[in-house]
């Protein structure tokens, strides 16, 4: 199995030049974020991702999580890993001071987050999913709630779960039956709930379950949804754990993918009821849920991110060792590492570059989140969340997993036919990278939200200002001395104009035809994603001609010829992706009528 | 599990109008191929598919093949299934009939072999590889070799299979280690066989494997292989099984999918030496395999569009019944079937616009191979192979089976979460249609191929002479009144364009730089694969649009509905899949050198 090496040098890279990490560690309250400290908080994630979770990765897909009785166990050394994971204080890096956090940038945590979805997509799934429901009771938990489950959330001694899905309940999580009946302080939980991640596992002695469910008078749809906390075992008021609270893991899905992390089925009040206690109010479930959206989305754009960097590093190893037919170039020459063939290097181009970008676009967007968070005053708070943060949350929720699973499958590819042997390691990433763009709300659920939410709903401003932007970075790079940008330039405005002219459309045609406006909606998505990845990159490789010319010649270094490839691999992106951009307007001006034309009959 | 209903009315249409099957049925040799005998074989391999075939795919999938001892038992249900195809004659359809086959047409033994690969994947593979060990035999066997094996392989009481691959000798079959050594009448056979679909089974008494193997004194690489019949069990002279062979299968792969089918590790000459029968002379090993190689890889290609299709109604089926959310249009109203959902509906006309094309394509390609074969003369016969046949064999193999991954794919997005539960079945597919890409030459291969042997060799004139003739239908399609064509038009017109100056540029630069074109040779199949697609759907538009001019109207009853649907695919197709055609051309001219630019220490 291939060991993983973090990307240290390009993460660090990314965060300077596209995140701006130096000018956030500026910001109030990130103070500890300077970019030293960073680089030495990478450096030690970096080990135990690459040391402890990722050997355990390919024996945990082949083992899987088991149930027996209501009781699941994870693979062999998960249980370990994770307490060596908690015990070095990893869990509480982006959370709250005040009950234990280290309060760093999300944009930190996210580069972290990308090690341990690479190292162990299985395992990461752990964490993630307690960010969401720390993050919940942060925002919305009373004192009580908060001083209770907490610090222990933060410290991983304690995890969190989140269950909304039901079987009627997917998507349309209005659908929601599971009942909760008020009695006395707290509440009584009585429904079934499906695709609970890590709903019962033996990492640690309790689980805070965040329940969505229905009390009897409340309205239908999302409007009437409330949230609960729901333990596996009461917590007494000194803090010990006290009985059993009436639920219980049902069973385990078998799944095409993600094998060690258990996808519980969870059964609420089959003896009467589960003691839940509501956060804030009744029928504002929908509403708290969405504080967590934002952040959770962009986690599982990070796991497309982590996953497609594991699949990429595995199918380079390979290529450089496995030796096979002779060079085009010299035929009569002797077997080459496979490499050396043009169309393996295109496909592994193909990886690293749209990786790349999709590592940029994803930390310019987190960043975002930390400015917002940090900002002075409401309107430049709400300009941030706007602008950035809500227009490329779907974008990176949806297109940097698109583009995992598309990596993970060239991943195969370049190991040929030992791609489709399972003991190679390459088909898991695959398998695990497919569930990103399925949950977390499916990539059909990110484009209607982008098209509706965050374009429609304020009239195509954030879009434009995005356009600007990438318009911005062209007029930089056209600056740049000693690099020929002229391919990159012209893809990026040409996308540019791709993006006003769809957003225009979008606008325009919505009140009329919102139908039409849906069935544009994945192409506009993948439009933006495609651009956005192509701007992140562009930015890069105009801050990497500006350190080559800065050092002159230092292209003969380890440094220089980092800089080198980031120019390179701009450029390829530039001549290999982004003429996609521009193509998809067609899909998503005419493409919405004709997709609308055909009869249900007609499939 | 969703049944397979067998898409037999396109199937029908595609044959008639893009593969012109009542002009082929004119040409000698094929009198039993009219129409109506067509359509009733037809409709009976349709029963045999969906009654018989795929019921035994979900329940293979979870059961696999299983290995103990030498001995290989395939799931429950499949020798059963296996014997009734045979006794019923299916294996025998497309086969010599002075051997016992039927001498039907390669493209409606395309179609049926669409159906059992649709149906069950893993099974068809039997009758697929000792498809092409029939082949090889019909070609190059000796009469003693014909009269021993082909009967029984024809009927499929005994199976064939393939032998090419070694641990060190994968896309670079010149690397076989296998020794042969003169034995008298025969030769001894020692070494290790990687890969071999249905090396060893439970279907029949006797396997009949072709393997290829190097003589002591053989010069190196691809120009000292020698092909060898070695089957399982001698033949005695009266046609009786005689002593086992020195051949055993060693161990089955633990695959990404299609688990039915054993995938074998065979071990040849363990005990001094399998015997085997020298096939024509020695040396000849690589040559004789090409014979079979056309047809394989477009058996290949058709199983892309077999499983592509299987999936497709799967989802289908899922869409109509699967209810949530409300209309975009009607949010007041209530939940609905997903398909009513534009985004829903895009993903399926997504897939079912793709599986049309690639039918289309395929059919046109196996026809041609039809034609190739019926050809007066030599000049006819070369003019079909060279501008047809070759030329699209790699595109068909490569771009169907990759249209294949991505349909799969799309089928488990439709389902949301249970897309990645296994239970479901849609992950089986996206599992199976994964190897497609990789064996009988991985897509790679396959676009050097066309770029070297297809395009580049012949100065490009075959692919010069597709773009020509997409332009003819361009022209007709002008010509059709009541239907808008002007975008399926114009992206066609594009396409074309795009596939001349990429040619003209490969054609000028392969000599100065054969890397560059090795590096362009991918983007470049694409390219002609996406409007070879398009240019099949536009074919069958423009046949609709005639057959509703004709009738007048008849859009109301369900042929008109069929016809209508046919119009609003291709248009569908001309906005969302026919500008990446265009879009390519950056890939393939500018792509190429940037591919390149990238140093082995900068991956």
């Amino acid at each position: 199995m291939a060991d993983y090496r973090p990307p240290i040098d390009d993460m660090r890279f990314a965060l300077r030049e596209v995140a701006a990490l130096e000018q956030l560690a500026t910001l109030d309250g990130f103070a500890e974020a300077d970019p030293q400290l960073i680089d030495q908080v990478l450096e030690e994630a970096g080990k135990l991702a690459s040391e402890v979770l990722a050997p355990l990765n390919h024996p945990g897909d082949r083992t899987g999580a088991v149930y027996e009785n209501g009781v699941v166990r994870t693979p062999e050394g998960f249980k370990e890993a994770y307490h060596t994971y908690v015990d070095a204080g990893w869990n509480t890096l982006p959370f709250d001071p005040d009950y234990g956090g280290q309060g760093l940038p999300w944009v930190v945590a996210g580069a972290i987050q990308e090690m341990w979805n690479a190292a162990n997509m299985s395992f990461a799934l752990c964490p993630l999913l307690n960010q969401g429901a720390v993050e919940l009771l942060t925002a919305h938990g009373s004192a009580e709630h908060k001083e209770t489950y907490l610090p222990r959330m933060i410290t991983g001694e304690w995890t969190g779960t989140m269950n909304l899905t039901e079987p009627q309940a997917g998507s349309d999580v209005g659908a929601v039956r599971t009942r909760a009946v008020k009695n006395g302080d707290h509440y009584l939980i009585q429904g079934q709930k499906i695709y609970i991640t890590y709903g019962e596992h033996d990492f640690t002695d309790n689980i805070v379950h965040l329940v969505l469910a229905r009390t009897p008078e409340a309205p239908e749809g999302t409007r009437g949804i409330s949230l609960f906390v729901v333990p596996k075992f009461l917590v007494n008021e000194d803090g010990s754990l006290g009985p059993k609270n009436d639920l219980r893991c049902v069973s385990i899905e078998h799944k095409l993918g993600i094998h060690a992390s258990p996808t519980c089925v969870m059964a609420y009040g089959d003896s009467g009821g589960a003691v839940g206690y509501l956060i804030g109010d009744e029928n504002q479930g929908m509403k708290q849920m969405f504080t967590m959206m934002n952040n959770a989305r962009l986690a599982v754009g990070i796991q497309g991110v982590g996953i497609a960097e594991r699949a990429y590093q595995h199918a380079r190893t390979y290529a450089f060792e496995r030796v096979q037919s002779r060079d085009v170039a010299e035929p009569a020459g002797n077997a080459v590492p496979i490499v050396r063939h043009p169309d393996v290097r295109r496909m592994l181009l193909t990886m690293k570059a749209q990786i790349e970008a999709a590592r940029g676009l994803s930390y310019y967007a987190l960043a975002g989140l930390d400015r917002a968070n940090a900002a002075g005053d409401e309107k430049a708070r709400q300009q941030q969340l706007v602008d950035t943060v809500e227009l490329l949350t779907p974008v990176v929720k949806a297109w940097a997993t698109d583009v995992g699973v598309e990596v993970a499958s060239l991943g195969v590819q370049v190991h040929g036919g030992m791609g489709f042997i399972e003991e190679t390691g390459a088909a898991q990433y695959l398998r695990d990278a497919r569930i990103a763009p399925i949950y977390e709300g499916t990539n059909g659920i990110q484009a209607l939200d982008l098209v509706n939410r965050k374009v429609i709903r304020h009239r195509g401003f954030p879009a434009r200002s995005f356009a600007a932007t990438v318009r911005r970075e062209v007029e930089a790079l056209e600056a740049q001395p000693g690099a020929d940008f002229a391919d990159l330039r012209g893809e990026l405005l040409a996308g540019a104009e791709a993006l006003e002219a769809t957003t225009d459309w979008l606008v325009e045609t919505w009140a009329a035809d919102p139908r039409k406006t849906a069935a544009a909606s994945t192409p506009y998505l993948r439009l933006l994603g495609i651009l956005g990845g192509g701007w992140a990159l562009a930015r890069q490789a105009n801050a990497a001609a500006r350190d080559l010319a800065a050092e002159d010649g230092a292209a003969a270094n380890g440094a220089g010829r980092f800089l080198e490839a980031k120019i390179k691999t701009a450029r390829f992106y530039a001549d290999n992706v982004l003429p996609q951009a521009s193509a998809a307007t067609a899909a998503v001006i005419r493409g919405a009528a004709t997709t609308l034309d055909l009869d249900d009959a007609e499939f």
